[in-house]
């Protein structure tokens, strides 16, 4: 590696990317597992001549779990902006794993703190005719699903809960978090959607909501159900956490540019107390 | 394999699937390779108790060419016609070749000739940020298209021509077919789809048509110029057989069901003169 480049001025890029989550020990760095950040970081540090350069995630994906509209952020030297492209980080990274976008990122952003609310979709295909073997994003579903009966059940879920009843604990971590939306229709192509926004999300919280609107559409339980479960706000072991592949990170929305750095002030304070690490557990973009 | 199950009264079954064709060294059975008649003809064996079962299908796909809705038929013993479902078949077939669907043909189904047209999409991203790692069926393009020149070169394609100048030449198989419609338009991801619909095709007419296209996106040439190769009807280097991975047969029309058997008579007197075998090359859903 070059010389000591924290010396040198840095500067904040901006990453959008998308990534087939399948092959993947999920988002964040580990030792000897083939994960995004990993790869992400591996490309950089060869454009950078740095090592490990750090980055910052909107929504840190667990193993399988897909992203579309992915963006993270990197502070590197000013002297090597010029060499850091899309398609110089394309030529490093594997098929799976695609940048769509790499620019100077606006004053005062931050890809985790700035976000106001990600989305997430989580689909099924809940009938052989569709499975489609060119989609890598759809869940194989054996039992035919009533999508009325899973939207009946959403309504009641939205706004600001504590959802440790769809929630793994983690030590540390509120699972207070605010439902924006959540709706269940069935695609032209017959793929069932179950769209997710929230602000921020706890670990498994998607996968467990869904979890829990499963067992509604194959009618074991009422549409009533897992707003009951959300009131006792604990973990629920008839709540069903499903399977990584059908889930995928949609959006990831930020405010204007004037609040930026704002609303980063405000998302640090009530989710990363200042004793925590930014890529502590705590963070707010786990599904 | 089980006694002469040639003896015993047969039934036509339609097969409804999709697949990935990236895996596959094309539909057609080939000694040695992998192909989705192959994987899909010894499965069936596997039910029928048969020995090399032979398929029609609609579109005969060649290496890496994709399909959402391909249609095939075949003849098995009426005695095993209840153990034919798509959850068997889907058991024995892997996961890049999906069975949407196995049923009864109706009375006069012919699924080659009984069919009206064929409906293909070639999808091109042309842009870092559509390329999207979870789906199979679209080709990275290093250039950008300007589709507006693309969608004015289609009108004076359509209709009944020698498609020639666009198509691998084949020994005894026409190349005069009905254009019946031709759209090239960016999706709302960003990415480039024509869509191709025919009475049928001859060999890499799709992708020699959209290699003419994406001459004119590129502006190589005007958006008269695929018209004026159509008009010499001669094999013309200047125009390019675009890969594979970019095209997926989309759909296959069939008519009302009183008019299949007709419909299946003169297609068969129009495209196979009496020598030639239905499995010759000179069929109809070439791509």
């Amino acid at each position: 590696m070059a010389g000591p480049a924290e010396e040198s001025p840095r500067r904040r890029l901006r990453i959008n990317l998308g990534y087939d989550g399948g092959g993947f020990a999920g988002w964040a760095r580990q030792p000897g597992l083939r994960t995004v950040e990993g790869m992400l970081s591996d490309a950089l540090d060869t454009l950078t001549r740095e090592d490990a350069t750090p980055l910052v995630v909107a929504g840190r994906t667990d193993a399988g779990v897909h992203a579309r509209r992915q963006v993270c952020h990197v502070d590197v030297p000013v002297t090597v902006v010029d060499q850091l492209n899309e398609r110089r980080l394309n030529g490093l990274l594997p098929p799976d794993v695609r940048v769509h976008g790499v620019g100077p990122a606006a004053p005062g952003f931050d890809a985790r703190f700035s976000a106001t609310h990600r989305s997430y979709c989580y689909r099924l295909a809940d009938e052989p005719a569709a499975v489609d073997p060119l989609r890598r994003d759809v869940l194989r579903w054996p039992r035919r699903l009533d999508v009325a009966a899973m939207a009946a059940a959403c309504p009641a879920l939205l706004g600001l809960h504590d959802f440790a009843a769809f929630c793994r604990a983690r030590t540390g971590a509120t699972t207070i978090r605010t439902l924006l939306a959540l709706d269940v229709e069935r695609s032209s192509t017959g793929v069932v959607e179950v769209g997710v926004r929230a602000d921020a999300f706890c670990h498994s919280m998607v996968r467990g909501l869904v979890g829990a609107l499963v067992g509604v559409g194959e009618g074991r339980h009422g549409p009533d159900w897992p707003a009951q479960v959300l009131a006792r706000a604990l973990r629920d072991p008839a709540v069903r956490v499903l399977p990584p592949g059908g889930l995928t990170l949609e959006q990831v929305a930020y405010p204007v540019e004037s609040e930026l750095a704002a609303r980063a002030e405000r998302a640090r304070a009530m989710r990363a107390p200042p004793e925590t690490a930014p890529a502590a557990p705590s963070d707010g973009g786990r599904s």
